[in-house]
């Protein structure tokens, strides 16, 4: 065993209850029975639940009071049970690592102590949450709670590759930290997976922040609270299904006639074979805001609203999780017949734009950032601004969050491709923008609402 | 001025070039000519971009050298100048503040050193990269380069909310540790928003994870490249445009008449104002093979390969950033009239499946997963489970890349929503699933490909 220094555990919230003569190990999904376990097994689950103790000394306990060996070989099958639902947490005086998986499998590798070089993992990440330093990484299914000081100071030498000997050396004036405490601790970070690793080209291509991102919005390697919770049921009211007037300048829009259009539009087929990504416009004849207020309308509209105990919700022409419906439009008009350039915000409900500023350096930016991004064709005609009123989602949803709204966007996207694709307009979907111009033109607080999305309109040639 | 203690100097990548009598600023992308500088400011730049030194010490020098009083506040009003640029980093000696952005402002409050308790911010994390030690967080336009172990000790006590006089208590022990270098550190943090502050509604709703990649897969707080750098161009092999056989058991799948679809199809319209999410199922007459293979072959299916000189590009009836098309399908088989049940894999240019797994309680509990998180109506008869090869879009996108493979999700998901209603299946797409579980099936490494979207098919009843 690689861990011969580590302490262990039963994870805080593993119920131990003895009943008559079983013991039983209860978590909030799992039911472990040990049916008339022998004495000397009672006394390690117990010294396992009430304190922290190696394996040696563990081992040693139940085969002094057992039937030597055979009881201490027994208790490692039963030990290695327990590992592997999660349910062990490995210490040393400065740290802990809590498994947050069952399946677990602590990563057993041999350290050499006199050549091997030690370097924290560019996955692992530090931060305080709910009063605790944890260290966390995407590559582990465990977290380790750093309980002061000494942790953090050789995470801080581990930024740069160092062996035993440098750590002792780089250490050795700084008193607690102890060869004891540091070989220790390497241990505890390499059966967790946070130390570099050698990369293979999958792996070397991942952010951070992706990464973490994928591992954390998915289930699977954590056991973080993921879906529809309603963390802020009754703390915080839900955000209203539509937004204040955003200006008193307000813009009537088109509104087509469904019941012919379902006649007379193209097939779906149709819309799907022919839909593609055009950049270059018609410069003389640009599109119009009748076209705006159609393709809005069929793609964005609110169909209905239905009143529920959870507030407003809506039925919209793309699907939305728990028909919630956070994303925003706001067309940044460059050059549309019958309407002034500038910023407006889509009013769903309505079916109205209002007004939000003129033309200016700022709105010219965000058209010019999307002729920038986009191969540098053409400028947009009109610039589809997609954002989040994040709260309307956060409020239910966790974890997931943000990667369902991204999904929506997707949706929407090909909601406004199909479309435009039907009434011969030049669609074409952004990869990014920057959400911070946009809270800076618009004043409104980038956490409470920032562009998500960006979609370029114009008319075909 | 909040930070009397802290040294100002010239990021590194600012260019001071004398030419003529002239002086200038040059970064990547502005340029600032100061024309026949007096000698003190003069002075005064050289030491910024050669050396440390205080706002105080700065002043005192121009001061001394110049007209008193009149030549300092110039020198300030360069200085302010120069930080609301982004160029000028403030230093102590374990650490350092470099600005992300231009229109740059370090927050500046009053600290109230008797009274105040500090806390490190719930979204700063400490992490390595490139060999250095780095404090980020996505409220903030900077990042601290924490150069040694005494910064990452003071982070790790500020998990916990502390006054100054605690602070000094409890690193009392701690050589190294100063009041000084205390109260520099947290003047550091401050005006960098890494220490927490009191959450409105909305912050208060964001997760770290979440934050963390919005404000880093979009444009803004940040100066990370973000777009298609293509930086493993000449270091990594791009994935090929689809997957090897996964297995020798090869399904053929219906291929339907696209031009007969053309003219016969539900309009656009139509399409669109009835999708719905349906979650009950005709159990008497579950979905065919036949209406997999339509369903897939409209929705998914390669038109066309272009050979370029970045290798095999396509396209398919879904958009895709860059033609790259990095998503992959694997219909997990409920019951489907026509196909025995289990896990296979779509091959979206011979339009066939691979059997992959039979059925077996892990592909069960695939399937139960939907169930359970769609709320518990029937089981899907058919589990689309849509994956990501990364690596296909990573090595051209940096920094968007995985916020762009959702948005590739909810295209294909509206793809499959019209389409099955044009074809009067019941679809609903889910908010998320096992990547670890699908991992565990397939045998696919974690990191080259795992699960990012799920859609569920079944008959209508």
């Amino acid at each position: 065993m690689i861990y011969p220094f580590l302490t262990l555990s039963l994870k805080p919230e593993i119920l131990l209850i003895q009943e008559n003569d079983n013991i039983i190990l209860q978590s909030a999904n799992r039911k472990l029975t040990f049916h008339h376990p022998i004495s000397e097994l009672k006394l390690a689950l117990n010294l396992l639940k009430n304190s922290n103790n190696t394996v040696a000394q563990l081992r040693e306990l139940v085969e002094t009071n057992g039937n030597g060996i055979e009881a201490g070989n027994k208790f490692e099958n039963y030990l290695d049970k327990l590992i592997n639902l999660g349910w062990i947490c490995f210490s040393l005086p400065i740290a802990k690592a809590i498994p947050m998986t069952e399946h677990y499998e602590f990563n057993i590798s041999t350290i050499d102590w006199q050549q091997e070089s030690f370097t924290l993992s560019r996955f692992a990440y530090l931060h305080c949450f709910a009063g605790e330093l944890l260290l966390e990484s995407p590559q582990s299914k465990a977290k380790i709670i750093v309980h002061d000081w000494q942790g953090a100071a050789l995470i801080a030498k581990l930024s740069k590759p160092h062996t035993l000997a440098q750590l002792i050396l780089e250490t050795s004036h700084i008193p607690e930290i102890t060869q004891e405490i540091i070989q220790q601790f390497i241990i505890l970070l390499s059966i967790t997976n946070m130390l570099a690793v050698s990369e293979d080209f999958h792996l070397m291509q991942w952010e951070f922040h992706d990464l973490l991102f994928h591992s954390r919005s998915r289930n699977g390697r954590h056991n973080n609270p993921v879906g529809g919770t309603f963390r802020f049921y009754d703390k915080i009211e839900l955000m209203p299904l539509t937004k204040a007037p955003m200006s008193d300048k307000i813009l009537k829009l088109y509104q087509p006639q469904l019941e012919h259009l379902a006649k007379t539009d193209i097939s779906l087929t149709t819309a799907l074979e022919s839909r593609k990504s055009i950049r270059e416009y018609n410069q003389e004849a640009p599109i119009t805001i009748e076209q705006l207020g159609e393709l809005l309308y069929r793609c964005a509209r609110i169909k209905e609203v239905m009143e529920t105990k959870m507030g407003k919700l809506s039925r919209r022409p793309y699907p939305n999780g728990g028909a919630m419906y956070e994303l925003e439009i706001y067309p940044a008009i460059n050059c549309c017949e019958g309407i002034n350039s500038g910023l407006y915000h889509y009013q769903p409900l309505e079916h109205t734009l209002y007004h939000i500023s003129e033309s200016n350096q700022k709105v010219e930016r965000l058209l010019k950032d999307a002729w920038y991004s986009s191969g540098q064709q053409d400028t947009p005609q009109v610039l589809l601004v997609i954002t989040a009123r994040f709260g309307r989602l956060f409020w239910k949803y966790q974890a997931l969050a943000y990667a369902l709204i991204l999904k929506h966007v997707g949706v929407l996207y090909q909601n406004l491709y199909l479309t435009a694709t039907a009434m011969n307009l030049a669609p074409s979907a952004l990869g990014t923008g920057n959400s911070d111009l946009f809270a800076d033109i618009t004043g409104i607080e980038y956490y409470e609402e920032s562009s998500v999305g960006e979609f370029m309109l114009g008319s075909r040639k």
